[in-house]
């Protein structure tokens, strides 16, 4: 591997990358300091306005003098009728109760609305000149790439099988984010089911560089440098680290979701569809443990997220992590407690002694 | 890691152990050879009468001069009615008629026939001086542990999670082999729900070496050299090889099982019960896609086992890989026709390109 062009390519020293992560956890604190500490820091746009997208990018840009990423989420077909919106919020009740909320109506984005605002993030990154722009659930289309290209940036997506980075790489994209099952968070299969998408990345880095020409960086349960070291030897030119950074101080994360990550060693981080209407991995807790049964009753991506969004951060806000979606990989436990940039140098060092680099 | 340790246990020359797989894939020619080759072969045990599985071990005994191994299944409750066995034969009548076949009665074994059977099961291994005993689906009790270990014998056992090769060490056990979640053939979970103990090699190896002293062998997608590296980094002192071993020359399994490793590039490895009535890894054929739906209507392992098996050996027979019960770990298409010896030798040097030993 010349793992160098990766390094030119996103215009750092070490080949980490900072995970996008929704709900506010990727301040302009944590991706400037990612950055500052030689690595990529990335800004999770996918479920921002445009204005505010384009103000997160300049708070950060005051912060650091580095390039940093910025991640959205290429809109997807969904179809969720009235009924079905009922028949889900009548399961769910248990859990509004629960913290005594009212079930408010809720209408399901247009698709055009959904296309409009993904093409003015797109606008927003080329305006703002952000250098790195990294999508999940599908491709870009061929002339929203020939529009990034134009204006220079560099682009990545994520892939959950060598299929899907083999598509990526088609495209003519720059570099395939290699999703493995042990990721938290969403699932970004977009060929076949998500099911069907769960690679271990023991598996998934030589099946994927052994059929990719463009450099192959791994994400999913990468949380100590021994993790980086291993995915160096199976062929990752750099990792994507999303859980290691929730934990850190500049990190957005509520604080009980970051505390949970090492208080939890035997709870297992477990895929369900739940919370948002597409299979993601989260600290399994009473929520999941409870409605699992009813997920046929639930509906899709992105109108499931709404319906749940409530007791989520009735959850949060009580301390208490019963209703919470706390989104973690496998290895949470490994998760520190330690500056952006106290991580990134740790990371390092440990990756030289386990006989790597990166 | 003091990866000499295994060795020594072991008395093997490289830490690598040919995984247990039934159905007659482990023959006397393949385990003595992986052993003559300087790895550990292995007897899969599970489902041999006590008679056939000493006459498997005399074979071997014959063939060479190095020590092996005998798996075994740790006997589990199951609960069957006649009732439950209607409805699952009901459902699974196409693929009876797909090749003509009758549907047979079948009668749940009782519970204590199953014990005494693992009981003169350990009775032949001791006997017969195996060194080294390994187990699936549990740990063997506080007497027969004894048993083995005053007859000098080497006991292993499967774990899925770190809590559950914390038991193992527990109980006394000598190592224990590490099953992530890539792994082929049947799931190993013993203390939680199967669904909640799928964590890839990536975080199960560094978790678990973090919180057990007893060595730590990986298994699940190990295919190539870099894979041994890379568990090696993770903290493993061995690595057992299932799928890998399937593919060689000396191997019992099926030629359409063999071939169909390479030849299912883009088919997936999925987990499925339907087959046994316990979680395994297959390839995804047309029995998969197509009764996965019904999974609630079949029964548990061993009687699911005995109801599929039937259309299994006629899909097999026919050459056809559509109801047939295709074991595989992901990374399958890694898998090479080769001798056990010269698999052995190449994983050796590939081990020691990437910078590493085993």
């Amino acid at each position: 591997m010349d793992q160098q062009r990766l390094k030119v390519l996103l215009d750092i020293e070490h080949g980490i990358i900072q995970a996008p992560m929704a709900g506010g956890i990727t301040t302009a604190a944590l991706v400037s300091e990612v950055s500052n500490a030689g690595g990529l820091g990335m800004i999770a746009g996918g479920s921002l306005e445009p204005e505010a997208l384009r103000s997160l990018i300049r708070e950060t840009r005051q912060r650091t003098d580095r390039n940093f990423g910025v991640n959205l989420f290429i809109p997807r077909e969904f179809e969720v009728t009235d009924a079905a919106i009922v028949r889900a919020y009548e399961r769910l009740r248990p859990a509004f109760d629960a913290f005594g909320l009212e079930q408010k109506p809720v209408t399901p984005p247009a698709p055009e609305a959904i296309e409009e605002k993904f093409d003015a993030q797109l606008d927003v990154i080329i305006e703002e000149q952000v250098l790195v722009a990294s999508f999940i659930f599908g491709v870009p289309a061929d002339d929203q790439i020939t529009r990034l290209k134009e204006a220079g940036t560099v682009i990545l997506a994520t892939a959950t099988t060598a299929a899907e980075a083999l598509q990526i790489e088609t495209a003519g994209l720059d570099a395939v984010v290699l999703q493995g099952s042990e990721a938290g968070g969403h699932r970004g299969a977009f060929l076949g089911r998500s099911e069907d998408s769960l690679v271990g990345l023991m598996s998934l880095i030589p099946e994927t560089a052994a059929r990719v020409e463009i450099p192959v960086i791994a994400a999913g349960g990468i949380m100590t440098g021994r993790n980086i070291a291993a995915a160096r030897v199976l062929g990752a030119e750099g990792v994507q680290m999303g859980t290691a950074f929730l934990a850190v101080e500049e990190s957005g994360a509520h604080p009980m979701h970051k505390s949970i990550l090492t208080e939890s060693e035997d709870v297992p981080a477990v895929l369900t569809k739940l919370f948002t209407g597409r299979q993601a991995r989260a600290v399994k807790n009473r929520f999941i443990s409870e409605f699992s049964a009813y997920q046929e009753e639930m509906v899709e991506y992105p109108v499931q997220r709404s319906l749940t969004q409530p007791f989520q951060d009735a959850s949060k806000e009580s301390g208490a992590p019963d209703y919470a979606m706390l989104l973690a990989g496998e290895g949470k436990q490994f998760a520190r407690e330690i500056s952006a940039r106290g991580l990134v140098e740790a990371l390092v060092a440990e990756t030289k002694e386990s006989r790597s680099d990166i």
